[in-house]
């Protein structure tokens, strides 16, 4: 057995000696039942048997504030979303071949929030799923296979979003009809984009395989988090349109008001997509996603391939996803979550006066990337895992973003109170105060 | 717009005005709203608006004998389930990057209805999510890509799986690496299946690509339910391990004590599989779904590949599935199906003495396939499908199987009774004679 050096995102299995009996036993349990492809968060994993709003508890009653969950986007156990979620499982669930009116109340709902060019909705259970789905509408539309993706790209996990997600482990090589760029970042961030954009269709073209798609994440979360300035994805749109290729707007992790500024992310950059693929936030937990699609985009598809997903746009998902989208209306939290991702703006750029590991703070609503560097400008990763350990041990909750792991990740449930945030600012000053000291 | 002649698996949309006004309301916010993938079953669409146990109820409360629906397969909205959901929901749904006990003691008993060599369980959402994972680790094992499917196969809808699966649409060509075998039938079955699976094989190691896996669904569900004789599958195991491929067995369909005979369909055949897919009974309706996997196969996928689900194994659709666990357990509904099955294939085989339609029955437990040929022995398509529709109008739901869609589907939820078996023959005694008359 080999010890990690330093500070890790995700617990190292030959440490099980350093954790409590309880949490030992679960470790040694998971590597049986699980196998080896499982893991943990932190060097010393969370344990965790209750959630409300904000917060996680673990057995022993022990509250962690979440700064982290995107999933549980109007809270932790919502009791709007489990009453409907209780009430539709004791009623009915099924699925599409029959009528029901719930799916297409909540389209309906859903597509109103959307340019009116995105007019259908395809439902399933998770975003690999609908982001694989796009591919395939992608793909038949313009019949061709080639797709652009940022360099850090998370996209899924079935083998065709594994295929466009280089962030993941074991692909030793792209394949043929996947190109990589580099995700914006700077003043020049939108030019530089779109030119690579266009270089990577060009070199599609010339490869003989065109362009199906530009995929990107509307924040680059696994790029680090990088939503400024808005408007800086309209130039790499219109030149993956200038191939023939179409836009996917993955808002898996940008969507369901999290930047604020707008409903879905795409919208803060000022272009209306072809395909918006939806996950995570959309049921709060509950395994719902969706592909919103140009009607022109899926009218070969539709009829000549079709789609049907057993358990995509069940009653119970759906009812689900349609607490969470009148939660997200009626408690206001796109205003909430712009308000917050202010104040935490202020509150992480005060600290960037303070520590110079601090290299540059990225905030769009309750989404904010703080990248650290060393004093040679070079990516911190080793600071900013252990400020990620060090806050899961004051019972905060982060993780890490960006090729080099030096982006600290901030992304809480959208109920995230102004107290939270300061609370995270304080804790954060503190960790940086005591791993430089 | 034309006009479809003769009967039809789904609701053909030029006839619309057939439909009363608050079902024709739904279909025109169906294709506005969900687009033209999604289809309806029977030529008159089921509006469904709760169900309980067997039965299915329209807003009319029009009842309907559900002898379709496996992913109900402890009964629609079974308290214990729902009750399992509603409690979960509102204490916690979080992911696998955190510890939690239910998975563990869900995983446990899982593995526990399985033989020893299948030793771990990996969660996603769907059985197109299982049998994708089960492929990319068969691949990454194997280092081959090769597979083998049945010609009508159906195995899920991501790019992947719908690559492997011939019964869908736009599959204008099989990829390089897929090679289609005919199902076993008929009494030289298995010794064909072995032949043309090996042949398969040799083709595949001849191409360059060689062997990753044999995918089939334990009781050939797509190719007409051919789930007889056991053992029917062990020479063709033999064969593809001969030429260094994984089997895998896709229990999508025969799983979760189905067949009467076992809890898993593999078992009536004395193989012991390299990777198991479980989908769409696991979780009587709840998004959950699993890839079982012999350590070994996955000892180097895990480190390298790793796999994370987000809402895979999330604690309430564990819940769920531990409920409909229990459920088969304490209702015994492995022998009931066992037994309310043996009676459907009596009454099923008296009914073949009176109509000469039928010309196969084929039954394992709460799965029958009844296949319909005409006087000149030709696949009675036609037939099947009016057959269908007729028990419809009769509030008896069943569906079609098989290349030709001559096999009679039926496959209710496991709580059928003998009474529910005695109507749905007699009523399906009824329809034949309405129809030949």
């Amino acid at each position: 057995m080999t010890t990690t050096v330093g500070p890790a995102s995700y617990f190292d299995p030959s440490r099980i000696e350093e954790l409590d009996d309880r949490s030992a036993e679960l470790v040694r349990r998971r590597d049986r039942d699980l196998g080896p492809a499982y893991r943990l968060f932190y060097e010393q994993p969370v344990h965790v048997v209750r959630g409300e709003g904000v917060h996680l508890y673990d057995p022993e009653g022990n509250e962690y504030l979440d700064c982290y969950n995107n999933v549980p986007v109007v809270g932790h156990a919502h009791p709007r979303v489990t009453e409907a979620i209780a009430t539709q499982a004791a009623r009915l669930n099924t699925h599409t071949r029959y009528l029901h009116e719930a799916v297409l109340r909540y389209s309906e709902d859903l597509l109103a929030t959307m340019p009116g060019e995105l007019g259908h909705v395809m439902f399933s259970c998770t975003g690999s799923e609908a982001v694989d789905l796009a591919l395939r509408i992608a793909k038949y539309r313009t019949g061709r296979r080639g797709v652009i993706v940022t360099r850090n790209a998370y996209h899924g996990v079935t083998t065709e979003t594994a295929s466009v997600s280089p962030s993941l482990g074991g692909l030793h090589r792209l394949a043929d009809w996947v190109r990589v760029v580099d995700p914006p970042a700077g003043p020049q961030g939108a030019q530089q984009f779109q030119l690579q954009v266009a270089q990577a269709a060009a070199d599609l073209v010339a490869a003989g395989e065109g362009v199906a798609a530009l995929l990107v994440d509307s924040i680059f979360t696994s790029d680090g988090i990088l939503p400024e300035p808005a408007g800086l994805l309209a130039p790499a749109v219109a030149a993956v349109r200038d191939a023939g290729g179409l836009y996917i707007a993955d808002e898996v992790q940008a969507g369901f008001a999290r930047t604020g500024e707008a409903m879905w992310g795409f919208q803060r950059h000022g272009v209306v997509p072809d395909l918006v693929t939806l996950g995570k936030p959309m049921g709060n937990g509950m395994p719902v996603a969706a592909t919103v699609v140009r009607p022109e985009v899926v009218a070969e598809f539709g009829p000549e391939v079709r789609f049907f997903s057993t358990f995509g746009g069940n009653p119970v998902s759906i009812a689900a996803a349609q607490a969470v989208l009148d939660v997200i209306h009626d408690e206001d939290l796109q205003q909430h979550a712009f308000t917050v991702g202010e104040q935490l703006r202020k509150g992480l750029r005060e600290l960037a006066t303070r520590h110079r590991a601090i290299v540059d703070v990225r905030v769009a609503g309750l989404f904010a990337g703080v990248q650290l560097a060393d004093s040679d400008a070079r990516p911190a990763t080793g600071l900013a895992l252990a400020v990620m350990n060090d806050l899961r041990r004051r019972r905060l909750l982060i993780g890490t973003a960006g090729l080099e792991d030096d982006v600290l990740k901030i992304r809480p449930p959208l109920p995230f109170s102004a107290d939270d945030a300061d609370r995270l600012v304080t804790e954060l000053d503190n960790a940086l105060t005591a791993l430089s000291g």
